[in-house]
């Protein structure tokens, strides 16, 4: 199951804001079995948008988009996401009911602006958000998934973890995920480049990564990171662990240390 | 003058790492009047890092990459990008020089994985990286720049401001950016989305977001966040500094609160 993840707002184009929230998605998707192939940032403009949902359908089983959710002007992924898909913008029923009671329940008006946060394509899942306005939007098209999450981190966060893993669970592969990072100072990563590449024919369900935290030449200090999918929990343990137990008698033969595993 | 930025490594796709150089540079390039139009996070995977540098060819006037110039198997930057422009993978002199006078240094051996950083697409610019070993890529075609520079920040900063820095300025339109942020309590977002929409008619080379702080019902609190590029710096913060002020007549209008500006 490939995923894509797509960021919409001018805000982390103009470097103002770091892109957290995609970092936590892929960090849930990743432990979920599911395999990020992309992120995306793109400005709050109609056609990119379009554009982008559409690249994705083609490529990803799972589209997970942030941002442009809200009241104002510039919050364009709704109607965007129903262009794309060439779908009519409606009303959702239970996103109207959650956005009226919302205002309602604060004596606000059910202005024009607010009332945008209800309307989705047709046939979207509304997805409740508990910790702010604006609902997430979910459509199944053609055995893809796509889904739209506002851009505060704290709505997306809770829409994710109360109304959307649990229907990723059921869809995501019976894939476990491990991973484990071993610390290392005394070796260059270009002297242990060559171990890497070995050690991955060695372990073809393996994938090692060698971070340099120090410098080359005058102070190496690497991180070694494995990870690795399996069939259990217990194979991607197993299988992460003796490939660092591997990892850790090279160290000792190159002379290294192992700070921390 | 429009800027795609690439970010290639894994990490970030596992939610390991959050992309921060991609932020850093957008900022840095807005400030030069540099438009950043998007960024993409693509695995370490040959075919994925040509199509997407072919890709930005088509849509972007300057393509900076990060990650991947390193001596390790899944460093596939430069030979990638080699392909995507058709062209050959050879030693870069000046490369060459700066790798083995570091390594020499340091008293190691030049092995070929080491060598490999020496390696650039043919026609290329090294560009010196002070922070550590692999130097960057500086390649002009077709009135298009791209740049691949290393993924560990502290070097990719060294080489941008070091050594691109000033090239980039050279090209860059003469364009003065300007920004300022006003906070708002007591007003929700939905209740000012009317207004911003219309201030932007009426000062069409301002733009003006919103972002929610608080809780659209429970307890409002907005930052706004205008933004332009005149020709001088003068005029630039002019306007921003005019907006502001309807702005800030509109929030006391409006019975809000401005908490900072």
């Amino acid at each position: 199951m490939k995923a894509w993840i797509i960021t919409i707002g001018n805000e982390i184009l103009i470097g103002r804001i770091v892109n957290t929230n995609s970092a936590w998605l892929a960090k849930k998707l990743t432990t979920m079995g599911i395999e990020v192939r992309r992120m995306i940032t793109i400005p709050d403009e109609e056609d990119e948008i379009i554009h982008t949902f559409r690249e994705a359908v083609r490529h990803a089983d799972l589209i997970i988009s942030t941002g442009g959710l809200g009241p104002t002007f510039d919050d364009k992924t709704s109607e965007a996401l129903a262009k794309a898909l060439n779908r009519k913008w409606v009303i959702n029923p239970d996103a109207y009911e959650e956005v009226k009671r919302k205002f309602e329940e604060a004596n606000m008006e059910l202005t024009e602006a607010r009332l945008k946060m209800a309307k989705m394509p047709e046939g979207s899942v509304s997805l409740s958000n508990s910790a702010g306005t604006a609902p997430g939007i979910l459509i199944e098209t053609n055995r893809k998934l796509i889904v739209a999450l506002p851009g505060v981190p704290r709505e997306m966060k809770a829409i994710f973890e109360e109304n959307l893993e649990k229907i990723l669970a059921e869809k995501a592969p019976h894939k476990y995920y491990a991973e484990k990072s071993i610390g290392v100072v005394g070796i260059p990563e270009s002297a242990f480049a060559p171990y890497i590449d070995e050690l991955m024919k060695k372990y073809p369900k393996i994938y090692i990564k060698s971070h340099p935290r120090g410098h080359e030449t005058k102070g190496p200090v690497l991180e070694i990171h494995i990870t690795t999918y399996a069939d259990t929990e217990r194979d991607a343990i197993k299988l992460v662990e003796d490939a660092a137990n591997e990892i850790i008698e090279k160290i000792d033969e190159l002379g290294g240390e192992v700070t921390y595993q």
